[in-house]
């Protein structure tokens, strides 16, 4: 029996002597698996839950609250629900209620309409693979009305569960071929650690274009040909994607870059996944949240009946929150028929997203009307949230460009500010020497210190030499004022303590 | 520009004259994706859905209703939900009902306990990757209760997205290594065909072991032994998965056969995964449900302490059919320390599964107990169903094995019947000569002439030569009588049509 380090049995000897060793280690342990990254709930976020657990048994720390500003995780950091959406799930979800004269007729009219949709009338059935029908249809009229009229066809419509399960299920078609054939997929950098991740474990190749921080992460076009060159040599780029508005960086993209990017992809032959799930996120009045969609179809025929496009949606942001309903959807244009089919076969294995998710999404593409009793309440709640976000949106910008040190582009649209941080070359050798990223020592010293949970932008990826972290826009104004005065605080100790000859950056 | 025959443009000409093709053609499809089967929701269901439409709009068929009993999809079939578990659903979902008179105090204290474990006290936070930690607490109390005092670790559950999520994401911890060291999977043949999917779309190498249909569909342990020794030859057995109750073929194992596959598991080093999902469905007197966990605790610490072992479970089958919510859970044994961690970054990628599936899992592990006021009309539910069910079960077995030339095995537990059905040879050889599988076109014939939906028995896998189709025996008692006696007319009558000198076996 041979006991490891960590108090663990590695191998021992069977009763008829053989040796036996675990199965399952991290020497036999899939590689793909080993090397899939996803910083937002990486080793930062276990040990603020692990100070978390400490806080509450009285350990002592210079801090009594963990803040958690590192996932769009908007009911967890205080934002209320919208009353009608949980209404009608609550509904859906017990149906004697329909009789209840405490709940509004139209939330009951949707329920009865979702219900209608229900195998057995019950959000307990398995709906089909590619989702309930009805809310499908819901969901084709909302993309017309938001596309001022440009047609969405139900049967390009795929519920999924959140907008995660939609991507890696688009990409897993899109992978394939050996050495310089195998698939490329282009992703902006920074960028959502979901796409590195699943480009992992499916083993394609990645292909970096970099956004411009100083243009406010502008896409820039350019680059994206840059990248597409280079990539040329040693893959077969097959996909780009786009996440507008952006996350982490929460630029907004304008309708003249759509129309570059559309363009490219066109001339390329490249599929074009578009990640919109902050679509209801614009707060800069400058900006305005174009779809790729719209954009195509302004483009012509010629672009609209022939590039390939899958967008993506999802219940978790914009101004409901629901990310533990895990809804979500996609939309796919010019997609080949025998692909459709082997796609719905795909998602038919996990059999179909979760139906009370389904039903969020309902409500999100199909709000109370104007003539309808909820109207009021709803638009009151939606704004209530969207406004107190783009007024966060600003303070955070605002407060972090007072700190020597650290410059945030504006926050446009999505939850989050990217800001970058200068970071002493004496803290950056230290780091290397423990063997970490500079910015991960960074926010850590930071979690210590303050309580303050974020991300470092190595999990998101920067251009080599610059450091940033991710932080959300998402606690409460006032818990968010703290928490950027606290950072303030510990930035300018940071950088007092590492003081070298070199003056930091603004 | 080319026009296929169906229509869709597939090559054409750009503004510069550049050809053009689709990116994602039938050509370029990941191959793994391709080489996915899922017969649950295959072409069969497919045409019994467009058969449904059609009838809607008043096409004629020599049926007035189709009769789905392709998939264990309880309430779709009329079984109706488990009221006390939608109480505390609808609770958590809209929490203002915690103030409500016509909630139960029960169901109350449930929801409460479930909000508390959530972020912000609300159902749209994610969960942790792992679950609500409450809830993971209640699951390793059931397990204790389940398995007479069996110690079960709350470190070791982990909520899923149904059981399949829990199934796919072991199976891709464990693939690994090319050619000959390439890890091997070996499975049940019949089996649900989630596991050969994810096989196939993982390249593993499958690895089939016939369970003994003249014995019951009873897995025996030298078939076991075959099997790993032949596959040694060309790849590197890692995992045994087991099924029980069967699906498709509804047997109930036998505590003596599972400490045999236990001991093989732990003599030739496998890995294990048990899907007992089934758990609660087991309708014949003579048989019980045996955990292979706690099996494995019996057989004594040398085996308990090592065996590696997943667990799976699920809210979709049982008593409560709640298929919907895709909620479900693993437990894990004995897994290496360093894995486990890399498991959890492996879900963290999906977030987290459904909440409200995670909740609707609480309720079955935590119902309400003899003092509390559900308690009657709960367990009066849930004795209901099971009982219709073993009904059923006892029907179907009855009446199918009164037909000349279909024999089918008691249905001790699950959902489903998989009798054996005689292919007259005429017939066989007019399904060669059109491409398809003997029982596809038994099965396609059958839902034309009668409008019932079976899956054929190709689509789980059979010794050769053999056919069979799965049918669950969800529908309502007397729907049922009315399939089984459609089914048996129909089976008179294509024997008689494919009438030669040989004689229907029994």
């Amino acid at each position: 029996m041979v006991i490891q380090p960590n108090g663990q049995i590695q191998t021992f000897r069977t009763e008829n002597g053989k040796m036996r060793e675990k199965s399952l280690t991290m020497d036999t342990l899939n590689p793909q698996v080993k090397a899939v990254e996803y910083a937002v709930r990486g080793p930062i976020v276990t040990k603020a839950g692990d100070i978390e657990r400490g806080l509450q048994q009285g350990q002592k720390h210079p801090f009594t609250e963990v803040i958690k500003a590192n996932i769009g995780d908007s009911h967890a950091m205080g934002q209320k629900p919208i009353t009608f959406l949980r209404q009608v799930v609550a509904l859906c979800s017990f149906p004697e209620l329909l009789d209840s004269s405490s709940f509004p007729e139209d939330a009951k009219q949707r329920a009865r309409r979702i219900l209608q949709g229900c195998g057995g009338q019950s959000l307990g059935s398995y709906s089909a693979s590619q989702g309930v029908d009805c809310i499908r249809q819901d969901i084709a009229v909302y993309i017309e009305q938001r596309d001022k009229g440009v047609p969405a066809d139900w049967d390009n419509i795929y519920l999924t569960t959140g907008a995660s399960d939609g991507i890696v299920s688009i990409l897993k078609m899109l992978v394939s071929g050996q050495g310089r054939s195998r698939s490329g997929v282009m992703i902006p950098i920074p960028q959502y650690p979901l796409y590195s991740a699943a480009i992992s474990e499916m083993e394609a190749v990645q292909i970096n274009y970099y956004l411009d921080e100083d243009n406010c992460w502008a896409l820039d076009i350019n680059e994206l040909h840059r990248a597409y060159q280079a990539a040329k040599e040693h893959c077969h780029p097959r996909v780009i994607c786009i996440i507008n508005p952006g996350n982490p960086t929460g630029q907004v993209q304008s309708r003249k870059c759509i129309e570059e990017v559309l363009h490219f992809a066109y001339e390329e032959n490249l599929f074009v996944m578009s990640d919109e799930v902050y679509q209801d996120n614009v707060y800069s009045p400058d900006c305005q949240f174009h779809s790729f969609k719209k954009v195509l179809y302004e483009m012509g025929p010629e672009y609209f009946n022939t590039v390939e496009l899958a967008s993506f949606h999802s219940t978790s942001k914009g101004y409901s929150g629901e990310c533990g309903f895990r809804g979500g959807y996609m939309e796919v244009l010019n997609l080949d028929l025998e692909v459709k089919a082997q796609l719905v076969k795909l998602l038919s294995v996990r059999l179909c997203p979760p139906v009370s998710g389904q039903a969020a999404m309902d409500v999100i593409v199909n709000p109370p009307l104007p003539h309808e009793p909820s109207y009021l309440q709803f638009h009151k709640e939606k704004r209530a949230v969207l406004g107190a976000l783009a007024e966060k949106a600003q303070m955070t910008e605002q407060i972090l460009n007072t700190v020597p040190g650290i410059k945030c582009n504006p926050v446009q649209g999505a939850m989050y500010a990217f800001p970058r941080i200068f970071i002493p070359p004496r803290a950056v050798e230290e780091a290397m020497s423990l063997g970490i990223s500079p910015d991960m020592m960074y926010c850590l010293r930071l979690l210590e210190e303050t309580g303050i949970c974020l991300v470092p932008g190595s999990g998101f990826g920067q251009r080599e030499g610059t450091y940033h972290f991710r932080m959300t826009i998402l606690p409460t104004t006032e818990k968010l004022k703290v928490l950027l005065e606290k950072l303030r605080d510990f930035h300018i100790k940071f950088l007092k303590e590492y003081a070298s000859l070199e003056e930091p950056k603004r």
